[in-house]
């Protein structure tokens, strides 16, 4: 081990405290399903209690949904280079059809793997690749179909009700369940997500659970119309980029933030090596572009790529563990003259070395021609396709034209092939669309790909606004999230422009968080509701540390707080920063109903309102008259 | 004079570079109308050509809505201390309707001039205020109701096109002028926007221009549903804030940035003198909450609050200048106690003052009691309402509840009181409201208020994120602006949290632009497309330097490109940071059309597709197996 190694294993395995400390007033829990090793988390966030005039009032803990993996629980020790716990290990295996193999399969991975050069790089504790058995599925969507309830579609219905029963019997949140009706656009939303919910909607396509055999250390999720909408963050070096060691923490900065799946897009060296640290070490589904790779196999020359280098690739990949491969198979010959006239013609990197193969070749795709081969590979080891939308619009311009919608029909052809194999399926959406022209982005999409996932990039609902395309994006991702989209993969303020650093991949994160609850509250997620409920109450009583507590960035909120009034004490004063201490609408409502209540009326609130309905009612009909000032 | 005052008067008249100096590559010019002095400014942005194979093809300027006053017209030297030049003062002269007053009227306004304390904040040049001659009424919808086309209507006529008919006729500009059909829920947005128009939709309350007689520093702007969506910005200290000179340097801030008009929400000491400064330095329209300066001079009591007082206020600010008034006469006795049973109350200040005087008294709003002579005085100035929603929803779960909706119908006939007396009126709206409720609340308004113009402060679709504040309501901006409405408020990463610094300002502005953009272009605003297209043209090409310079900030654009590639020359190179200089979409698709046109297509685009279309069609006949690799 040379010093460099030794530089690179020690940054590597020590990952920054902003990554891994526990958020504010927060305990990580795990909730317990059929059998002991089904052990979902969540996370609970502590409220401080209400003052009134009669004591103290409690305030329930609320549980939310948790992406962050081990990272922050502090009963688990982190060591990035033997990887994260393999929870799902024993569930693969006991379903007897699948089998260690005594190497791995592609000639790029044992190439690889022999090179001592790349001693110092290498994750340190290779595990042997899984495969199913000869003439054996091993896709989740195959059990579904079987009608087996798999551990990983228990674990996500339990994941998905972020303890929804207990809250509703507990009558401390009765008030907390106030939700307004949804409006779903079809969607059907159950009242309570049971496994056998989960099952059925991926059985019939409508949701995938992504979890490769090989990557056991994986928390499963679902992605899919009915269940809570998903967030995918993209990370990756480039030719001019980052380390392994940043790339691994950046993963783990992402799935703190409430990244749900995210894509390793990297396309530098060391590419198969850095994959394999995210993966040992990735509570989240990771998705790749094997093209990116395949491509840097060539020399990027995209003329030269061949099935025989691609399909090496998947193979690479699927025993490393990815769990869902975007392939840009509907980029088809016919269709890339229809972008000769766009704006900006094909912008997506996968659709562009493809027609570039296209028509170097004036061959059909091969990743089309092989489509089916491509699914036996997948479905050995439950990789799910991400469709790849390769002519998707790079601009308002190009929205919604021939070229996309004409691919997107392609993705449904595929679709129904995949899932004749049982491979699991969603489909890639734009990218850049006007506000007006996005549902029909989500109605063609249900239609033509028969209600598999949809997984868009915003859309941007502008072209103008480079260095705040997280939020012209973000506009469109609520959208499309609301009308129906699955999944939103998001776009940083750095879009367009460069690399995203920390805290662009924060900004970033957050603005799909929100994009992705708006949507949930807007289709009428049950409970959906609860954490608005919960921070509107503490804001009005003045809970400042519980309404950042409850908050998607805890931090900054109390950065931003602080800012304008640094001094402790204030946090708990019954004032804010915006009117200062003598004049602030909130105290002053409260006195409104102190006033009432201290006056004539009872602190019940429905009294009140009654009595005061009465009494309005007295002065109308008395014209005005009949209350003077004392 | 003292120090303290030499310090504020140098402070005031010195404006940071950072609010003055010209955007990039941009030249200031002015449109002339029917008479020399109706000059209409707006921003040409220059572009480099385009380099092809065939030598340099030019890129035509872009012309785009101004907002940033003298400002940033290098011909005109600012001088704080004298305000800006007065462009409609010839105008409102000439009208003949107006009387200039020997003193101020309202007693508050000569008492603070009289007051040798406040020598050293005084703006230096008061002028003597103008008033209506007697049983005149000075309104622009009382000019419109006659027939009349002011040069205000005439000036923003010409201002809502922004050189649309020129461009038109520009060969240049053919392919740039490419845009989506809109959906405009009812919307009749012209083709081109007539004075005549202008005056028709101000006769009827569609839209209003607020353009108070003593604000001619102002330049005209039009606020309705078939034009372009306004945004409005904050500022204003308060008990913990700013100066005076912070204020003015906030003021040209915002307006530089995109503002179109300014609210002033100074709460604390020198309320009547920061807004003269503010104003005679003001090319936009200004409005202000007047309760809120009435509160101060009963020294924060609600209850001692009196319709004298409340007159005198109103007076002293319409001599002043100010243009439009948020008034809260729709807070009725009646509706308070419907606010009992909310999660959040009244989150209004104006609301919950009002409110409070209500209980306090058991009477009847004063405000409403009192409209109309309300009317009277805003008649006299041409102050336009803004009818303040004080019942808001301050959180999603009270969004478009009985309080809420209540209010709006006395809005609805408030609106058509004030337009029996020829007042212009605007109507507040919510606040927090999911996605799936944002609708209604725009068909109410229209309904209810008469289609007056729709003023919102977001709306929020969640409330768990204080600190993005600007995402949360930006999203519920862009729809409810796509919706209908006409101006909207824009919301600072410290919403709820703490008072906006300058960078809070302007991340507030450009999301808030970007939501009136999109709602343009999704309403099929004409030319809306224009800048879309020539910055997506741009950055296809890889013309850095053109891609920030038409973006809305182009500052950070360039900042955000050059933290990841700081070298000169990576700027003009034909690749971006997100890919590396051998690995690019937008390189390899040029690849694709020089490969195609070079091998055996014309370059002529539409031969191109026809002819690849051809070849598609012909390998499909096949079987696919026609084109073999060389």
């Amino acid at each position: 081990m040379n010093a460099r190694s030794e530089t690179l294993i020690e940054t590597a395995t020590r990952l920054s405290d902003a990554v891994t400390q526990p958020f504010p007033a927060s305990r990580k829990c795990y909730l317990t399903g059929s059998r002991p090793d089904i052990r979902v988390p969540m996370r609970t966030i502590q409220q401080t209690p209400t003052q009134t005039q009669h004591g103290n009032e409690e305030n329930p803990p609320i549980d939310v949904y948790d992406t962050s993996g081990p990272y922050t629980d502090p009963q688990i020790t982190i060591d990035l280079l033997c990887g994260l716990p393999t929870v799902r290990s024993e569930w693969i295996n006991e379903r007897g059809d699948t089998e260690l193999l005594t190497a791995l399969t592609s000639d790029f991975g044992q190439q690889r793997h022999a090179d001592p050069e790349l001693a110092h790089l290498r994750f340190a504790h290779l595990r042997t690749p899984r495969r199913a058995k000869v003439n054996q599925c091993v896709t989740q969507m195959y059990y579904a179909r079987q009608g087996i309830i798999t551990p990983e579609m228990e674990y996500v219905a339990i994941r998905e009700n972020v303890n929804l029963e207990y809250i509703r019997a507990d009558p401390r949140y009765q008030k907390l369940l106030r939700q307004h009706p949804g409006e779903a656009f079809g969607a059907a939303l159950p009242e309570y997500i049971t496994p056998e919910f989960v099952r059925a909607e991926v059985a019939r396509g409508r949701a995938i659970i992504p979890a490769n055999i090989n990557h056991p250390e994986l928390e499963p999720m679902i992605i899919g119309r009915n269940f809570r909408v998903k967030i995918n963050t993209n990370i990756g070096n480039s030719a001019l980029g980052s380390s392994i060691a940043e790339e691994v923490e950046k993963m783990v900065w992402s799935a703190r933030w409430g990244g749900d799946t995210l894509m390793d897009l990297s396309t530098g060296k060391h590419i198969h090596e850095t994959r394999e640290w995210i993966l040992r070490n990735a509570p989240v589904p990771i998705g790749t572009v094997p093209i990116y790779q395949a491509l840097e196999k060539v020399d990027g020359k995209p003329e030269e790529l061949t099935w025989a280098i691609m399909r090496d690739t998947l193979i690479e990949q699927a025993e490393q563990g990815v769990d869902y491969f975007t392939i840009h198979a509907g980029v088809l010959l016919r269709y890339i003259p229809l972008t000769a006239d766009r704006l900006t013609g094909i912008v997506s990197r996968g659709g562009s070395i493809l027609a570039k193969w296209c028509l170097a070749h004036h061959q059909e795709n091969f990743l089309y021609t092989h489509f089916d081969e491509m699914c036996d590979i997948m479905r050995a080891y439950d990789v799910a396709f991400s469709l790849g939308d390769g002519l998707r619009p790079g601009s308002i311009a190009d929205s919604n034209d021939a070229a996309q919608f004409a691919e997107l029909t392609t993705l449904g052809e595929l679709t129904q092939r995949a899932w004749a194999r049982d491979v699991q399926v969603m489909i890639e959406g734009p990218g850049h669309v006007p506000l007006q022209r996005i549902q029909e982005n989500m109605t063609k999409e249900l239609t033509d790909c028969h209600e598999a996932p949809f997984y868009t990039l915003g859309p941007l609902i502008t072209d103008i606004a480079p260095a705040y395309d997280h939020i012209t994006s973000g506009i469109g991702a609520a959208n499309i999230g609301w009308y129906g989209t699955a999944m939103l993969c998001y776009v940083t303020p750095k879009e367009h422009l460069g690399l995203p650093d920390k805290q662009d991949v924060r900004d970033g994160i957050i603005t799909y968080r929100i994009a992705a609850h708006a949507a949930d509250l807007a289709k009428g997620l049950p409970g959906a509701q609860v954490r608005d409920n919960a921070l509107s109450k503490a804001r009005f009583e003045f809970r400042w540390d519980d309404q950042f507590n409850l908050s998607l960035d805890p931090e900054r909120a109390r950065e931003y707080h602080d800012q304008t009034l640094p001094h402790g004490a204030h946090r708990v004063a019954h004032f804010c920063s915006m009117c200062g201490p003598q004049f602030c609408s909130m105290k002053i409502t409260q006195d409104v109903r102190d006033y009432a209540a201290a006056h004539q009326l009872t602190d019940d609130k429905t009294a009140l309102a009654q009595a005061m309905q009465d009494k309005a009612a007295e002065f109308i009909q008395s014209g005005g008259e009949l209350y003077r000032p004392v």
